[in-house]
């Protein structure tokens, strides 16, 4: 596998925010562009808002329920970067490769994610407290 | 400025860990590739390791020093995602902009960082907890 780079590139930086409008706007300051969609995933209880910086993006996360697990986060460790996406060829492949490895993944089936992606996540504790999500694009059916 | 992206790419993400060989062999096994170089940066205490992902890259910083700012993150919050830095075009222009913006910057002009950049860091009080370095490289003389 280390001859053949499964990861293509960091597809997102997952950042977590208490108000989608102030962080939108901050964030537009920051980076000097404006998001270019916004997006609510229910299956996570959150919304999203994305700007495109390179290859990668920028993916505010916003809490849409009391009990998301992005505000049990915050409420933990403050508002700030909650995980890093890779962007991988073969998710099915990528997640066998990390199961062999040690890495446990906290679904065991790839799941729907934003911005039209299959994902998963691997658990922060075998990570050194980064929380990993892979990604990979839904091919059109 | 909004016209223009003064922001090229995501240069790298900065995660802070506590033991650097130990984080080699981790992010080694999770990435399926090698760190490409690793660095001490005296006027930081850390020692930093490189891996590439994409057009960006992984840095790992393990402090040098007991006092090191890095340790005092550790002590704070736990190992974990430290800084996302940006590369940019300009980084005095950068400055000025984010200035006018009314973010508050760590350091008044660009100091030499890793990697042979000029960086500044953009305070994390002022980013909702999310530390900022802007990068760019140094030139030849």
């Amino acid at each position: 596998m280390s001859q053949d780079p499964f990861i293509e590139k960091i597809e997102h930086i997952g950042i977590a925010v208490k108000d989608i409008d102030a962080a939108n706007d901050l964030y537009t300051k920051l980076l000097g562009i404006v998001p270019y969609k916004m997006e609510t995933v229910d299956s996570e209880s959150v919304i999203t808002s994305f700007f495109q910086v390179g290859e990668s993006k920028i993916e505010l996360v916003c809490a849409t329920e009391e009990d998301s697990p992005v505000n049990k986060f915050i409420n933990h460790r403050g508002p700030g970067v909650h995980h890093i996406a890779f962007a991988v060829k073969d998710i099915i492949k990528s997640m066998e490769y990390l199961k062999e490895q040690g890495f446990k993944l906290i679904n065991d089936k790839p799941k729907r994610g934003a911005d039209n992606k299959w994902v998963c996540f691997v658990h922060p504790k075998s990570v050194d407290g980064v929380l990993i999500e892979l990604c990979q694009d839904v091919l059109e059916e």
